[in-house]
């Protein structure tokens, strides 16, 4: 078909023209990512045929007027006959992307085709970036509603804390799809996987554990309520200012509601005053730690230094005095990486329909990732490789399965 | 990968659970369009590779931080390092679809999908269904601005009459992307060539022809628009209370500013009324024409029947009084198909990143597609098939070469 010839991307004669006026060329001569990105990395397929007429009377006029009209005297067959139950849409609003900050919708927009294709080629799910120029709570959620028809889940990403957990509340209540927000769930999902690891290497249960978190924004929030859910001893997360505790007189709402479960120890100071005998640091900050901190937790400690580039603690420092060490870089062992997670969660909510994601299906999604490491677990192996090929599949049942147990499942 | 394995679509297993509780079965084993439909008919692909460690790194982080750097500071670099010039959002409000009516987003998902997959399959063009549940005109116009940072064109489709007329033209003031509604101006493109040519074939230059269009909805004030631009000698158009004319009172102010440029020579009454003596008759509306209207056009007329699936006038009653017969449908000669004109016009304004679609590149989307058909131009043959292959690139190109000549071209 003429698909070749036009495609816009393919357009050799304006590329090269573009390049000549000084265009994108430079960039892409000194990093390989752009050359890489060049065009985009995603893009729609047709998964019927449409070589003839008799394809084009059956895939589009007239024979997609019987499909339309079944759908709307029963809409639940749009499941059934179109991909909403296939696809996700990946919104943001350009606020808290990587460690960039507020860059815009624009320029987060690589990041969302990544995440698109990590969906695809992880979770089998369909995902479409949708980069948001409003910022305001009511604004996003509006304008989320009012698309949710063509898609069957909600994946928020890199939407700046503390609105993020408003919008993803709004969300869960005006949508009967899931609305997941991955900064948050699918890196406590992960992180919860690893220590429940680390614990078993260690033979220590989770109830006897006190861990230190630090940050607390969309992930540190979201790890610390995983972690009280899934019976850790205590849980203690520290902001700029220190240890948030009920002490504390300049919280947010959040932090507020965060000091009421947390730090059961009652903690107050520094995060580094709060690491002297604990059993387990989770860095989700971007702060640094100093090696004296460290040195002060308890014997067989377990460190999870997942800020990027840069870990808050270097994991060869860390190993000096920890058991078990993890970071979110690749090129270390113990890899803490949300496409363990997010790929598998919305493929097992979509396979069954669920109308949202609960705390139970994350927890089931976290054992189950867990589970993948069995006999093999390790020091340097307490969580699996991205590139595992049992862990979508693992993750998947497992999701499926508890949006069953749980009710959530509408087949 | 896991992909395979995990895709909720091939869970066969659920699909067999689903269809033994009487899910779709019954709708499939009686019309194939359904079967073709399960699951819907398109997907999400990824085109970098995402197999190792090496390559997420450049697809995701820490490699696309720097794209993401780059376009916060160069925002013009969107363009070349995503996908966003080579996507199309197809919005709709699922409130004029095919002639099935306002039947809702989620049951417009199967035409919007099909949309979706021309563009691809004619044009390369990706494009996205984005159904809304909204249909207040503030509030889409509202929706489609906030999502816009992600598309690189806007195709609006099935969005009722008058509408759609007010959401085209705020969307267009308010973004620097193309926004276009289908139902209108591809509908013209492809009347205007199909009778270019049908007047080139009779040697009677446009501006000797009088035309009556049969229909004041979003195609036929387009086409009355197209033609008066193109040169027609004179055109009405009639509602159901039958021609618009500017005694009438009861007029919209569509319909009134439509009066002011049609109609010259002042008829008033039926339909039928003006068809006796006229040249060409066009038909978007779904009513019927009589045998004795058609029999009181003049001599070598062309009566351009596009209702589906029922013309206005059957095809073998209007060969025996006019020149040249065409239809809407792809059994008969001469199918007016949208699907010849928007993925080029699209593939066309993204290519040299247009601005807007102008009225000049609509011209010269219908002058290339006449063009096709060449030294073969026949009574049977004023248009040409969708699945030439020559279509898409023709009106590509000159999309291209007319948003340059106009001034909207951004490369």
């Amino acid at each position: 078909m003429a698909a070749e010839i036009v495609n816009p991307r393919s357009d050799s004669e304006n590329r090269d023209a573009s390049e000549r006026d000084g265009g994108a060329a430079p960039l892409e001569s000194f990093d390989p990512a752009f050359a890489l990105h060049r065009g985009g990395k995603m893009a729609v397929q047709a998964t019927v045929p449409v070589r003839d007429k008799d394809d084009l009377s059956l895939a589009y006029t007239p024979g997609v007027a019987k499909v339309c009209s079944a759908i709307a005297e029963q809409p639940e067959l749009v499941h059934d006959y179109t991909w909403k139950s296939s696809v996700v849409a990946v919104v943001t609003d350009g606020t808290a992307v990587l460690g960039l900050g507020d860059i815009g919708p624009e320029a987060s927009l690589p990041v969302m085709e990544g995440k698109a294709i990590l969906f695809k080629q992880f979770g089998g799910v369909d995902a479409v970036p949708i980069a948001l120029n409003c910022t305001d709570v009511d604004e996003i959620v509006e304008t989320v509603v009012r698309l949710a028809p063509s898609f069957g889940g909600v994946n928020l990403e890199d939407i700046s804390a503390p609105r993020c957990f408003e919008i993803e509340r709004r969300l869960q209540e005006r949508l009967d799809i899931p609305v997941f927000h991955d900064d948050q769930h699918g890196t406590a999902v992960v992180t919860l996987a690893a220590l429940r690891n680390a614990a078993r290497l260690s033979g220590r249960p989770l109830g006897e554990l006190r861990a230190v978190i630090s940050g607390a924004g969309a992930a540190g929030v979201a790890i610390a309520k995983m972690l009280v859910e899934a019976g850790i001893g205590d849980v203690a997360v520290a902001d700029r200012k220190g240890v948030v505790s009920r002490d504390r007189e300049d919280l947010t709402p959040i932090k507020a509601e965060l000091a009421s479960f947390t730090n059961k120890a009652g903690i107050c100071g520094t995060l580094e005053s709060a690491l002297a005998g604990a059993d387990v640091f989770i860095g989700v900050s971007g702060g640094t730690v100093s090696e004296p901190a460290v040195a002060s937790m308890a014997e067989g400690a377990f460190v999870f230094a997942m800020a990027n580039p840069n870990p808050e603690v270097h994991p060869e420092v860390a190993h000096k005095y920890a058991a078990v060490v993890a970071t979110g870089r690749s090129d270390f062992p113990n890899q803490i990486n949300n496409v363990l997670a997010f790929p598998g969660i919305f493929a097992g909510a979509l396979q069954v329909r669920a109308s949202r994601i609960t705390e139970g299906m994350k927890l089931a999604a976290a054992e189950a990732l867990a589970a993948v490491v069995g006999d093999d677990l390790a020091a340097d192996y307490v969580i699996p490789s991205p590139f595992d090929e049992r862990v979508a599949p693992a993750v998947t049942a497992a999701v499926a399965a508890a949006a069953r147990a749980e009710g959530v499942a509408r087949r």
